[in-house]
C-alpha cells in the first residue's frame, strides 16, 4: 500500500522525523526529512566515499558490531534509510528521493531489513539512554531500514552559506591549486574561542595548510546555530588568520553525538575531501557524559594508520596561562590552575547573555562581540 | 713504520687535527682526537646504529654519492677514521683505541683507502670552499681513510654533563618507563629563545614527550659553548617546561655544519635514542649561506617515511606577534613586520654582550641573565 501525503510543504517536511513515502504521478517517492538529506548529500558528493547508498543489512550488522564494511573497510557508523513498515511494504524497487516539492534523485531499493536498534545504540553511542540525542534519534527512526544505491539527478538546495559549500572535488582542486601537500581540518560544531584557534594554530606550523570545517547539519537545539558560528568564524579568520593558508568549508553532515566513533567518521570524511591531518580534541563530538575525555583519541589505536588513511592530531584541553605567557595544556605548561584563564562553559554563556566581554585570552573581542549579539536576540 | 708520540698528554692530543698512531708495549695504538672520540661514542652506543665501526670505501662511495650504505641503508653523511699515509702505512690489522693516555678499545682495520675529498664535500657539504668549517676539518684531516669495526672496552671518560649523558638504551627506558609512546626530539647548538621553545611546544602539544638533545661535541669557535647552553636549558625547563613531560640529554656527537644531510644524520642518530618525531626548523645545521632556508626539510622528501623511520616535524621561523598576542610564524600569523618581535643574531649578541636584556618576547629574563653572565666573562 502506498501512502500519500499533500500538500507537500517544508512545514510538513520539517515535521517528519523520518522520511516517508509518497506517490506521484505514478511513481513512489520519499521525502527526504534533514537527516536523511543530509546523509544523501555526504553520500553522493562523496564525502562518505566508500558509500554509494544506504546500507544494506550486512554492512550495517558488521558496521555496528565492528565498525568495519562486510568488505572489511573500517566504517564506525550505520547510515542508513528508516522508514515505517507501512512505507516498507509499499515499496518494491526504485523509488524517487524528493527534497520538499522537487524530485531530486532515485533510489535502487535491494534491501529491507529490521535493525537491531538496542544493539545499534549500545555499540554505536555506547548507551541505551533516550535521553542521548542519538539514541533518541534512532529509536524514534523507522522500524525498517531500506538498503541500495542512490542517484542524484540535480544537486541538494541550500539557502545559505553558499559560498563556503565545497564538495569533496572542490577542495580537492582548492588543495591543489594552492600546492597544499599536508592539510589539517578542524571540525566544529561550536565557535572558536582562542583555545581552538591555538590548535588550529598549533596544526598549521606543521602542515601546509588549514581547512575550518565545521558541521552545518543538524545539531542539538542548544548549540549555537550554524549562522552565527559561521559569522564567528568569518570575523576571527579576517583578522587572525593568514588567508593564504587557510579554507573555510562548511561540512553538512547532521551531528549524532557519537562520540569515539563518530570521531573516525569525521576523520574518514575529511580525507574524502583531500586532507591529510585531522585535529581531535577532547571529548570530540561527545555529549553530556556518555564518553571519557580522550575516548576519541584512543579509538584511532584499534585502526592500522594505513586502514584510516589521515592523521589524527590529539590534544589536550587548551588555555592561556599568565606565567607561560601563552596558550598550552597540562601538556607544556608546568604551572597551576591560578594562572591559568579557564571559564566554564555554563559561565561563558552566562557572560555573553549578559553582555559582558569574556577575557581576550579566552575568547578574541571580534567573536564575543557577535556572540553577545545573537544571545541577546 | 710505527711511529711513537711520547709524553701523550692532554695538550698532545688536544693539538691533533686527526689521529694518529703509536706503539705501546708494542700493541699500535691510535689516539683519538675530540672528533674521533665522538665518532666512536656514536658507533658504539648505538647512536649511529646501524653503523659498527668506521667506513670502508664501498659504503663511503656509496653514501657520497647516494646517501645510502652499500646495502641500500640511507646514510647522509661518511663517518670516517682519516690519518696519515704513514700512519696508514704502519697498520696492518688490529689497532689499540686510546682516550688521553688510557686504552678504550680496538679497531680491526680492514681497509685502508684513498677518499676523494673534492667530491666528498662537494657532495656533503655542497661546497669545497675552505672557509667552510665541515670542508675545512676535511681537508685538514689525514689522507687516508682507516675502514673497521670497532669494539670499547671501557666508556668514553667526560668530565661535564654527567647527568644528562644517556645512551639510547637509556633514553628508551626511560621512554617506556614514562609510557612515552611519541616522543619528539629537538637537536640544538644554541641557547633556547622563546621561538625555540614555541616550537617545541607546539610538538609536545602532539606527542607524549619532549627530549631536548642539544650538541655538546666540537663546535665553531663563535657559536656559544656547551655549558653556558646547557645552563640556559637548565634554567628554562626549571620555570617553563612541565617536568614530567620533558627530558634533557646532550647529543655527544661533534657538528659537521653539512645542513640537509646532517639534517637526515640528526634525525636518524634520535631515531635511534628511542624518538619518533624530529624537529626541523629553518637552516638546521647550516653555517653561512651554503644551503637554502628550508634545504634541510626538502631533503626528507628524497626518502619514504620507513626509510627515514622518524617523522620531520617542519617548521618555519618563529617569532612574537604583537597583533595577534601570541607566538607565530608566516603561517599561522597575517600581520606583518611592525608587528612582529624580531631581533638578529647580531643584535642580540651586542645587547647581551652589554649586559642589556632583550625583550621578553624574545627571550626569556632567565635565559637572558646566563647568556649576560657569560657574554661580560
Amino acid at each position: 500500500m502506498d501512502i500519500s501525503i499533500s500538500p507537500r510543504s517544508k512545514a510538513v517536511q520539517n515535521r517528519l522525523t523520518s522520511p516517508v513515502k509518497i506517490v506521484r504521478e505514478g511513481f513512489p517517492e520519499i521525502i527526504l526529512d534533514t537527516r536523511a538529506l543530509a546523509d544523501v548529500e555526504c553520500i553522493t558528493t562523496g564525502i562518505y566515499s566508500p558509500l554509494k547508498g544506504f546500507l544494506g543489512k550486512a554492512d550495517y550488522t558488521r558496521v555496528i558490531e565492528e565498525m568495519r564494511l562486510q568488505n572489511g573497510t573500517v566504517w564506525p557508523i550505520p547510515v542508513t534509510l528508516p522508514v515505517s513498515q507501512e512505507v516498507a511494504d509499499s515499496i518494491k524497487d526504485d523509488v524517487l528521493l524528493v527534497q520538499d516539492d522537487e524530485v531530486i534523485g532515485i533510489m535502487h531499493v535491494t534491501e529491507k531489513y529490521s535493525p537491531d536498534k538496542e544493539k545499534e545504540c549500545a555499540n554505536v553511542y555506547g548507551t541505551t539512554d533516550p535521553a542521548h540525542p542519538g539514541v533518541k534519534a534512532v529509536m524514534e527512526n523507522g522500524e525498517v531500514y531500506l538498503g541500495g544505491k542512490i542517484e542524484l539527478f540535480s544537486e541538494i538546495k541550500h539557502d545559505d552559506f553558499q559560498k563556503y559549500r565545497l564538495t569533496p572535488a572542490q577542495t580537492r582542486t582548492y588543495f591543489k591549486e594552492k600546492g597544499w601537500k599536508t592539510v589539517v581540518a578542524f571540525q566544529t560544531r561550536n565557535p572558536l574561542h582562542r583555545a581552538h584557534e591555538y590548535l588550529q594554530k598549533v596544526a598549521l606550523e606543521m602542515t601546509d595548510g588549514l581547512l575550518i570545517s565545521p558541521l552545518v547539519g543538524a545539531t542539538k537545539a542548544d548549540d549555537v546555530p550554524a549562522d552565527v558560528r559561521i559569522h564567528t568564524y568569518e570575523v576571527i579568520m579576517d583578522k587572525y588568520y593568514p588567508k593564504e593558508r587557510v579554507l573555510l568549508g562548511v561540512f553538512p553532515a547532521a551531528m549524532r553525538y557519537a562520540g569515539p566513533r563518530e570521531a573516525i567518521m569525521h576523520a574518514l570524511a575529511r580525507k574524502n575531501y583531500g586532507v591529510t591531518h585531522f585535529i581531535v580534541g577532547r571529548d570530540h563530538a561527545g555529549v553530556g557524559d556518555y564518553y571519557g575525555t580522550y575516548d576519541a583519541q584512543k579509538i584511532f589505536n584499534q585502526f592500522t594508520a594505513e586502514e584510516i588513511g589521515i592523521t589524527p592530531l590529539c590534544f589536550e584541553h587548551a588555555f592561556y596561562c599568565k606565567a607561560c605567557g601563552h596558550m598550552g595544556s597540562d601538556k607544556t605548561c608546568p604551572h597551576g590552575k591560578e594562572d591559568r584563564v579557564h571559564l566554564s562553559g555554563t559561565k561563558v554563556r552566562a557572560m555573553l547573555s549578559n553582555g559582558e566581554m569574556p577575557p581576550g585570552e579566552f575568547t578574541r573581542p571580534e567573536v564575543a562581540k557577535v556572540l553577545i549579539e545573537a544571545y541577546q536576540k
